[in-house]
C-alpha cells in the first residue's frame, strides 16, 4: 500500500514518465491511487472481520482512528482529483487553484499512512510478542523495529524527491509550440539576463525573481501541470 | 517540545518577525530551537531513569528507536544550522547549497518528532490502561485519542504554513539598497511585464518562469535567506 503511494506520488518525478504524455502520466497517477485505494479498503474489511471473529472492540486505538481519518481523507482526495484534473470540465483557473492544496494533502496523507503504519506495528509488537515479551528484544522484534526504521527512511526519501524544484517534469513540449512568436525575443532575453547575472548581479535577480515567484505560485506550480 | 519545535519552524512566516532584523530572526530561530533540544535531552534522561527505577528495558521498542533517531539528526541539524548559518564564517556558495537541505531535514525531523510521539502514546495507553483496558474506550482512552489526532491537525497546519511560498518572508529592505541603480528599470519593466501579462499571455510566462524557476532554487530558496 506504502509503495504503490509511494510510486504514485514519484511517477511525475521518474524521467521514463517524461516521455509519456501529460495525460498517460495522469492515468498513471491516478491508477495507482485507485487500486491504493482499494488495497486499503480491503485491509479495513479484514481488520474489522478479524476484530470481530476475534470479538476485539473496533475504532478503540487512536492507530485506528489517526488510520481512518487518513483513508477518508485519502477518499476525498481521489474524488477530487478525479472531478478536477482527470476529468476534462474543470477551468484552468480551479485546477490552479487546487493544485498546491492537492499537492500538500497527498503528501501530509502519504506522511500520515507512514505513522499509522508505526502505530499499527507498535500495537502488533506489544499485543503479539508475549512469550519472551517486546520489552525483552526477541529477535522477531528487532527485525520488526527495523522494519519500521527503513519505512521512515524510505517515507523521508519519497518526500524529498517529491519536494525537489528541479526534479519537476520539465515543460510540456506543446508549451513552445503554443508560445507566441512575438514573445520569442523577449523570453530569450530574460532567459540569457537570468543565465549571465547569476555570478555578477545577484540584488537584482532577487528583485526579478521575486515578482517571478508570486506569479510562479500561480502558474509555475498548477498552470503548466494541470491546464490539459 | 512540539510547540517549541513549532515555533521555531514558522518563525520566519510570522508578519511580526518580517519586521525585526533578519539577524534577530535567526536568533528567535536558533534560540527556539536549542530550548526544544535541551528538552528533548532532559526528556529522554528522564525516561532513562524511570525505565531504570523500574526494571523497564531501555531501547526496546521502534518508538524509542525513530525517537533516538529523530534526536540525533536534530542535534546534528542544530549543530550544522550553527556552524553554517549563524556563524559568519561560512561562504554564501555552502549556504545556498546547504539552505534546501537545511529546510528539508528540519521538517522531515519535525514530522517524525509527531509519528513518534504517536507511537509514544499508543504504548503508553496499552501500558497503563489495564483495568478498564484500552481496548474497552474508557475515558482516558477517548482524551488522549483525541490528543493525538489534534497533535496529527496542529502537525499538518505547521507543515501547510511552513511550505506555502507566499507565506515566505518578504525580501530584505537592504537588497532594495544595494540594488544598483542601472538595473532598476529592467526590474522595474519585469515586474509590470510579469503583473501585467498574467490575464493575457500564459504560455509566454511559463517560459519565463521557467527559467527563472531554475535560478529560484539557488537564489531564491536559500540565497535571500542566508547571506547574511
Amino acid at each position: 500500500f506504502v509503495s504503490l503511494l509511494s510510486s504514485a506520488i514519484i511517477v511525475y518525478r521518474l524521467p521514463w514518465t517524461w516521455k509519456c504524455s501529460k495525460l498517460l502520466m495522469k492515468f498513471i497517477h491516478a491508477g495507482l491511487n485507485t487500486i491504493a485505494m482499494i488495497l486499503a479498503i480491503v485491509s479495513m474489511v479484514a481488520v474489522f472481520e478479524f476484530h470481530n471473529a476475534k470479538n476485539i472492540p473496533n475504532m478503540y486505538s487512536l492507530h485506528s482512528w489517526i488510520g481512518l481519518t487518513a483513508v477518508i481523507f485519502y477518499s476525498l482526495q481521489l474524488l477530487l482529483g478525479f472531478a478536477v484534473f482527470l476529468l476534462p470540465f474543470a477551468p484552468v483557473h480551479l485546477r490552479v487553484v487546487l493544485m498546491p492544496i492537492h499537492v500538500y494533502s497527498g503528501l501530509t496523507i502519504f506522511a500520515t499512512v507512514i505513522a499509522t503504519a508505526l502505530m499499527g506495528i507498535t500495537e502488533k509488537l506489544i499485543f503479539s510478542l508475549k512469550n519472551p515479551a517486546y520489552s525483552a528484544s526477541p529477535p522477531e522484534a528487532t527485525l520488526v523495529n527495523c522494519l519500521g526504521l527503513l519505512l521512515v527512511i524510505f517515507g523521508s526519501l519519497i518526500l524529498w524527491m517529491a519536494s525537489r524544484p528541479h526534479w519537476k517534469r520539465p515543460p510540456a513540449e506543446n508549451a513552445k509550440i503554443l508560445r507566441p512568436i512575438a514573445a520569442t525575443p523577449e523570453g530569450t532575453e530574460e532567459e540569457s539576463t537570468m543565465t549571465n547575472s547569476s555570478n555578477a548581479d545577484k540584488s537584482d535577480l532577487r528583485i526579478n525573481t521575486e515578482a517571478a515567484r508570486k506569479q510562479n505560485i500561480k502558474f509555475d506550480e498548477a498552470g503548466q501541470r494541470s491546464t490539459m
